[in-house]
C-alpha cells in the first residue's frame, strides 16, 4: 500500500482549512452552509456519469477507489528482475523442467500462469501473443475504470454552474430586497465551490492516480513477458539482466549488473 | 437492456429539483419562465447539428437516442467464450462441418455469418481479414454516430452564450427603468442554463454512453473473431479457452477455466 | 446536392430570430446596431485566418464554402457495389478486356481510371499503392481546407472578445456620464456577439461538414480500391459482394446479398 | 515569397483600427496609454517561452519569424513532376548517369543530393531510408520550431489575466475613492487586451503559418523521394507521371498527363 | 548547463515587479499580503499533484526542478558524429577490437555501453532492440516527469479559482458593511493570482523545459544508435557521416561533410 494518495488529499484539505482559519471563516459552516448545493452536484454528476457508461461499471464505482487509496505500485521491479535472472540460471544449468519447484516463489499470478505456460512447451509465438493480448486487455478496463472517475470529475464543476445559474436566475428574478443580495448570491457560489471541490479534491487526482497505477502495473507485466520469454528461450542469464535493466533507471542498475559481474 | 442511462439521468434530474425545492424554488416555474430561451437553444443546437453532417446523419438522430437508452452491453462474454470452447471441443471430435447442426444456438449474426464462413472452408487469412473489416467499418459508423451528439452537446452552451449576450445588449441598450435590470438578467441567464442543461442533462451523457456502448460491441466482436479461428484452425478447446479468458477481467476467469480444467 | 447544412443553419438562425421577436427585441436592430463591431470581428478573423496559411488557400476559401453548401455524400455505396458485383461477374465470365465496353457506365473519374490501370495490367500491388497514395493526397487536401474554416472558427470568439475588451477600456476610461454606462457596454458585448454568431452559425458548422463530406469520400473510395482489385484477381462475384457489404451498415446488405443468392 | 501573411495581418490590424476609429475611440491612445501593460503581458510571454525551451530555440526566434513572413510555400509541384518525367525519360533512354549534365537544373539542394545519390549506385532501399530519415528529422525542427512560437501565443492571454487581476487587487485594496474606479479598471483590462492582441494578431498566426509552410515542404519532399527512386529504378516516365500526379489536386492533373499523352 | 531557465523566469518576474512599479504598487506588498492565499494554492496544488502518483513520483520532485534549472541540452550533435565517424574509420581499417583503446574517450554512457556491446559480438537486431528499449522506456520515465509538473501547473489555477469562490461566499454571506467590500473582494482574487502565477511563473515553464530536454536526449541516443550499429557493421566512413548528417540542421552540416570530402 502506498498512503501518498490519503497523505495529499489530506494536505490539500488541512491546508484549505487552515487557509479558511487564517482568514477569519469558518470552512465547515461555509462548506456545509447549503445541503442543497451538495444534493445537486454531486447528484447532478453521479447521476450524468452513471448514465455515461454500463450498470457494470456503477456497480464497479468503490472498487476503483479502494484500489487508488489502498493500492500501490506493486513489487519493486529490481525483485522481479533478480528472480527472473536466477531462473534464466536455473533454467540453463538444469532445464526448464527444474523450474517447476520454484513456481511457489511467485507471488504474481500473471508472472506464475505465464511461466507455467513456457515450461509447458507453448510455442515462444504463441506465449508472447497471448500474454500480450491479456495486458493489452487489462490495460483496456484500466483504461475504462480510470476514465469513469474523469468523467465524475468533468460534470463536477458542469452541475456546479447549472446550479449557480439556477440560483442567479432565481435571485434576480425576485430583486425586490438588495439586502438579500449577498446571501443569495453566496450560496448561488456555493454550487461552483463543491463542483470545483468534487474535481479538484478527489476525483481528478482519483482519476491519475489509477492511470498511473495502470501504467505501472502494464510496464511491469512487460518486464515479465520478455524475462518469461528469455528464460523459455535459454538465454544466457547475464544477457537476461542486460536486457531487463533497461525498465529501471539508471541510478539503479548497479543493484543487477553489480551482482552479475561479481 | 441496461437501465442506466435512464436510472442516471433520473437522479440527476430528481437531484436538481430536489436541490430547487430544499432551497425554495420552483424549478419548473424557472426552466420554463422563458419559452424563447429554450426555442432558441435547442433550435440552434440542433440546426447547427444538423448543418454539421448529412441528412442521412440527421434522419438516424432517433436511432441514436434509441440505442442509448434500451440497448445494453450485450451478452456476456463469458457466456460466448463457453459456446465457442464447446465448438472447438466439436470441431476436433466431429469434424468443423458438425457445427453445421449448432448454427441455430447461435444469437449474434456475426458470430453466426463468420462461423458459416469459416465451415464452408474460407482461406483463414481471408476470413479474418473480412471480419475485421466488417468490426472496423462498424466502429467507425459508431464513432460517427456517438460524434454527432458530441456536436450536439458542444454547442448547447454555445447558444446559451449567444442568446444570453443577446439578452445583455437589449437590456444594457434600455438602461432607463432599473427596476427591470433583474429581471431582464434572469431571462437572459436562461439561456446559458438551457444550453448547460441539453449538454450535461442529455447530450454528453447520451454520446459518451453510446461510445462506451461501442467499445463493448467491438470487443465483443473481435472475441469472436479470435474464437471462429481458433475453431476453424482445429485448436485444443484447452488452448481455446486460455485465450479467450484474456476478454474477461481475471475476476471470472474461473467460470471459463475451472469447468475445463475438472 | 444534400439540403441538409442550407436546412440546419436556416432552423438554427430561424429559430434565433423567433426567440428575439418572442422577447420583444428585433434581432435585426440589435444584430446591425454597431457595424463597427462586424467590421472587427470578420476583418480580425478573416485577416488572421488568412495570414495563418497560404495564398493558394486563401484563394481557395469560396470554393470550399461551395462544396459545403452543395455538395453532398456522393453516390450511394450500395450502388458502386452492385455495378462492381457485376463487373466482378463480366471479368470472370469474359475475361478483363471485356469491361472496356463499359467504363462509360462509370460517374466516378477515380473509379474509372482505377478500373482501366487493373484492364491494362498494371501490377496489383503498384496499382493498390498508387490509389492508396491518390486516396490519402485528397484526404491531405481535405484536411487542411476544412482546417482553414475550424481556424476562422476560432479566431471569432477571440476577436470578439479583443473588441469587448477595447470597448470596456474606452468606457471604463470616461466614465463621467453613468447613463452611458448601459449602451457603452451594450455595444461592447456586440463585438463578442458577433464573434459567437460566426463561429457558431457559420464557420463551425462548414468545417465539421467539410471534415464528413471526405471521410465519406474516403470511405466510398477505399471502397473502389477493395472492387477493382478483387475485379483484377478475378475474384468470385459471391465473394466481392460479402466483402464489400461491410462497407454497408447491416440494414441494407440485404440489397446487395439478397440479389445474389437469389 | 508568399506576401499572405503580411496582408493578413495588415487586413486584422487595419479593420480594428477603423472599427475603433467610427466608434469614436483613438486605438493608438487606448493600446498604447498603459506602457506598463505591455511591458508585464510581453516580457511575461517571451521570459516564460524561453524558460520553456533551450537557449538555442531562443536564439533562433527570430529566424521563424522571418521565415513565416518572407517565406513562401516553394516551388510549384507541377514543375518538379514535369522535370521528374523529364529525367525519367533520359534515364530510361540514356542511362542514369546521363543525368549528371542536367544536375544544374535542380533547385532544390534535397532533390539535387538525393539524385546525385541515386546516380552514384546508392542501394534504392538505403537511398530512401536516408532520404526519409532527412525528412522526418526535418518535420520534428520545424514541428518544434511552430510550437515555440504557439508556447508564446498561449502565454499571452495567462500573462494578460495576471495583470489584469493584480490591477484589480491593487484597486480594490484602496477603494476610498470610487471615481478613480472606472480609469483603473480601464488600466487593469488593458493587459488583458494586450494578451489578447500579441496572441491572436501575431503570435498564433505566425505558428499556424510555419505548420502549414513545413507540411507544404514535407510534401514537396515527399514527391521528390517517390521521384528520385522512380527515376533510379527506371520506371517507364508514364508511369512515373501517373504516380507523382497524386501529389496535385485532381483539378491540376491534365498538366502534367495531357503532356504525356499528347 | 544552459541558463535559458533561470534568465527566462528572471524576465518575467522582472518585467511583472518593473511593471508594478510603474503603475504605482509595490508587487511585493501585493503578492505577499495575505499569506492564506499562497497556502490555499501551494499546499493544494502540491496536495493533490502528489494524491496524482505514487510516493516514489513525489520523492523525486526535487530531482526534475534540478535537472530543469540546471540542466542543457548536452553534447552537441556534430561532436558525437565526429567522433562516430572517426571510430567507423578506425574500426574499417584496424578492425572493431581497435575501438577498446579508444572507451576512454567517450563521455555519454549509453554511447559506451552501446558501443561496448557492439565489439562484444552482440548480434546487430538484438543490439538495435535492447538499445532502443533503453530509449523507449528512458522517454516514458521523462514523460511521466514532466507530467507530474504539468498536472501541478493545471492544479494551480483550479485551487486558486477554489479560494476566490470560498473568499467570495464568506464575503457575500456577511455585506453589512459595503466599505470592506473592495478589501474582501481584493483577498479572494489573490488566491486566483497565486493559482495563476505559480502556474505561468514556474510548473508550466519547468514542465515545457523537461520535455524539451527529453526530446533531445532521446534524439541523441538514437543518433547514438544509428552511430553505433554503423560502425559495428563496418560501414564506409562516408557513408556514416551522409546518414548522420541528418540529425544536424542543414546549416551545420557542412561541420561534418566538408571535413570528410576534404
Amino acid at each position: 500500500m502506498d498512503p501518498i494518495t490519503i497523505i495529499g488529499l489530506t494536505i490539500a484539505l488541512a491546508t484549505t482549512f487552515l487557509a479558511s482559519f487564517m482568514s477569519g471563516m469558518n470552512p465547515i459552516v461555509i462548506f456545509f452552509s447549503s445541503p442543497s448545493s451538495i444534493i445537486l452536484v454531486v447528484g447532478g454528476a453521479i447521476g450524468a456519469t452513471a448514465a455515461s457508461g454500463t450498470m457494470d461499471q456503477f456497480i464497479a464505482f468503490p472498487k476503483g477507489l479502494i484500489k487508488a487509496f489502498m493500492g500501490g505500485p506493486g513489487e519493486d521491479p529490481a525483485i522481479t528482475i533478480k528472480l527472473m535472472v536466477d531462473f534464466a540460471d536455473v533454467a540453463r544449468k538444469e532445464g526448464l523442467l527444474a523450474l517447476e519447484e520454484r513456481f511457489d516463489e511467485i507471488n504474481d499470478p500473471f508472472f506464475r500462469n505465464g511461466l507455467e505456460l513456457a515450461v509447458d512447451g507453448t510455442d515462444p509465438d504463441e506465449l508472447r501473443e497471448m500474454l500480450e493480448l491479456d495486458v493489452f486487455k487489462m490495460q483496456g478496463r484500466h483504461k475504462s475504470g480510470a476514465a469513469f472517475y474523469a468523467t465524475c470529475a468533468g460534470y463536477g464543476p458542469a452541475f456546479g454552474m447549472v446550479g449557480t445559474v439556477i440560483g442567479l436566475v432565481d435571485m434576480l428574478g425576485k430583486l425586490d430586497d438588495p439586502s438579500t443580495l449577498g446571501p443569495s448570491m453566496a450560496v448561488a457560489f456555493l454550487t461552483t465551490l463543491w463542483g470545483a471541490f468534487i474535481a479538484n479534491y478527489f476525483f481528478t487526482p482519483i482519476s491519475s492516480r489509477l492511470r498511473k497505477l495502470s501504467e505501472l502495473e502494464v510496464a511491469s507485466r512487460e518486464l515479465m513477458i520478455e524475462g518469461i520469454l528469455a528464460i523459455q528461450a535459454g538465454s544466457n542469464p547475464r544477457n537476461v539482466a542486460g536486457k531487463l535493466v533497461s525498465f529501471l533507471p539508471p541510478s539503479r542498475r548497479e543493484e543487477i549488473l553489480g551482482e552479475k559481474s561479481a
